[in-house]
């Protein structure tokens, strides 16, 4: 009986295995260097948690079902309404501020295509409970960190810049309707995807009234945040928006990342929760989705029975990193073998036994042994201990059918000793 | 709106994260030691790869669902039917042996109890293609290699082991007819867990006939393999599979591990897919579920639709794990923070920013560096150091104010120096 693997989910054979968790291992050094503790939950919660803030993509796109005590489950689409829950579950004993990360799998039921699959790992930052505009600039800094990490310069990526704050003051300005701005964001979310006359179109759509489409229109085409001071009057909440996002700026640039970010008024964030600055990092050629995206969400913890307590975060899924990090050629060395220590061979079938001796008891010390099952010519014996990487090799030959004696080669040196079995261990360690 | 967590599930806040990924490095760690090189699967499989071999008590525990093209899916169990559809998937390619370890998180419906939850971690390492019982051996020592890693000793655990083999070789001389096999076997399986009179009960219902009955029960009671010698009439069969037996507690005495294992006729295996040497480390104190079990399973790969290869595995859950660590006082270490090389705070709040600078520095170094986001009272500072496990503080006081220095303290020698931030960056790498 065959069965194939499920459409859209990856099998890791070791190859593929060693380039995930040299991805996943990035974005966990990053975290920790950045002050960020690691957190999990499960892989399923009752289904309605993706219900609450989600947004209708994620809730289309879930893997529900029922526990047989026909409770309504699913598997995790996004790891933040689990990240909310744990919070509120403890808010009054955490200590604050609560800068967490995590590297959930998560799944959602899409039409798998490049760069989007319905298995992925995400990698998700979050600082909860700072009000102050330093944790988002840290959130970008953090993205951008490991981008550097990995080798991706200001030549490769951009971390583009906006704010739903700013955005809902001069949307109110313009004279937009509370009840018409998620309609209205989601037609910006998809401008940089469209022709001036396909978003005219949609916009049209959503907001009936042609003196206010013209101003969004102009709005959606300024390139700084210069030009919207000169083309619009602003409020005093617009301007305040204004300025929290040049402040935000200033702190990137002592940061020491200015070569990394550009203000971008057409990133608004499919999420419905976001609720000030909003970013994503996108490929410099723009070929590729985005890599990673985020912003700040202060009532996502109220909306799931908490306290009113600010947050702000980022997720970086693998998938289109990964087709970056190759178009870039920089994912070579996360596909080299992890090597041995120790690799044991006999070159006659009497010796084959003394060899599981011997790597025993060098992986009794804490060493990496690998031994050949059966015995192998001194041609072959080499070739596969270069294919795993192997430091040295051990040899059983004649010398040790004479005299007890291994013939240990380092594998960089090509030198080569004879030695007793006491006498290796007594060497290592 | 609140949302508990699914019964049975696990959150890891970031103290349990830390235990969690220390559980698991070890596996990794000890897994690689020997030669094993990591694979992984998706989360979710066709369901019917759970109905071809894993049991009827694995099958009645799924999670399944169907997807948006009715698709019957589950959450996968167990990870050895994926890694048999993987191998066979490639087994033209891959090259031999195929020694693959995974640490799958895994999910099954059952009912909560202690060591039992709906969602786990399981080890699992396999050898697959090598026919010699050195394989067996070698799965063996590695999970006692494990054992010692985290320091339990031979006082603490035990591996039992036996063989379906010369169960299946002595059963046929009783007289016990195949198709009665599988119920002999789960009666079998039981027995350490029943009284003698429930244990004589169940097994009268699974064979009617008095004298097999008898039989079984002598078998069920020898404590070592010269018993069985002793006791039974053995046929060709039956003494090779007693010889492989004793074979293989000479490869393990070999391998330095005699202490660690024993010969025990109770160890049966639930899973319908084994086939030769079966074993389970157990506490010795027989609290606790085992620790974990495997053996040799020749007939899964071509059960999958591939060819005839043989093969024999482990697999550990966290779980009992966890709990035995923790009796035996081993998880202090694990409980541990992680520790950040600098903490920055400044004692005066116009000197915040200037610590997220220096931060932010650090860690484009390469170091991992946590700041306070508000100004910090000296006392406090020291603390939140220590919570932290930093091994320097960076104090931001009258000394930056007046000359630009920074006050930088190891927090292993208490020694503190004032210097400038160049020379602070010039000092590390």
């Amino acid at each position: 009986m065959k069965i194939p693997p499920v459409k859209g989910t990856r099998d890791f054979y070791p190859e593929q295995m060693r380039l995930r968790n040299w991805i996943i291992d990035g974005w966990k050094n990053a975290s920790i260097r950045n002050g960020f503790l690691e957190y999990d939950g499960p892989i399923f919660e009752y289904l309605k948690m993706y219900q609450v803030k989600s947004g209708d993509e994620i809730v289309e796109q879930l893997f529900s079902f029922e526990d047989r005590g026909q409770r309504s489950l699913a598997i995790r689409p996004e790891i933040t309404p689990t990240l909310a829950r744990m919070v509120n579950q403890q808010i009054n004993s955490l200590p604050r501020p609560i800068k967490w990360f995590s590297v959930p799998r998560v799944c959602r039921a899409e039409r798998p295509q490049k760069g989007r699959l319905r298995e992925f790992f995400q990698w998700n930052i979050d600082i909860i409970g700072v009000d102050e505009l330093i944790a988002d600039a840290e959130v970008i800094f953090c993205s951008i960190d490991y981008m550097r990490q990995v080798g991706l310069s200001s030549d490769d990526v951009v971390a583009k810049i906006s704010s739903r704050k700013m955005l809902a003051a001069i949307l109110d300005l313009i004279g937009v309707a509370p009840q018409e701005l998620t309609g209205v964001y989601t037609t910006m979310d998809k401008r940089a995807k469209l022709s001036d006359e396909a978003f005219e179109e949609l916009l049209a759509k959503q907001l009936p009234d042609k003196q206010k489409q013209t101003e969004i229109i102009k709005l959606m085409a300024v390139s700084s945040i210069g030009e919207i001071e000169d083309i619009f009057e602003l409020n005093e909440a617009a301007q305040a928006a204004v300025d929290e996002l040049k402040e935000l700026f200033r702190l990137l640039d002592m940061m020491g990342v200015s070569d990394f970010y550009s203000f971008d008024i057409s990133i608004v964030r499919g999420l419905a929760y976001y609720t000030g600055v909003v970013f994503e990092v996108h490929d410099k050629l723009g070929e590729l989705r985005a890599v990673c995206g985020g912003g700040r969400y202060d009532n996502l913890l109220k909306d799931f029975g908490g306290p009113s307590v600010s947050a702000t975060g980022m997720g970086m899924g693998d998938c289109v990193l990964e087709i970056l990090l190759e178009n870039k050629g920089l994912l070579d060395s996360a596909r080299e073998p992890l090597g041995v220590d120790y690799y044991i061979a006999a070159l006659d079938k009497e010796l084959v036994e003394a060899s599981f001796e011997i790597a025993a008891k060098l992986r009794a010390k804490g060493l990496s042994a690998e031994f050949a099952y059966k015995p192998i010519k001194m041609k072959k014996l080499m070739k596969q201990a270069s294919t795993l990487g192997a430091m040295h090799c051990v040899i059983l030959g004649q010398e040790f059918i004479e005299s007890k004696e291994l013939v240990v080669k380092n594998m960089d040196s090509k030198e080569q000793e004879n030695m007793s079995l006491d006498a290796l261990l007594a060497q290592v360690r």
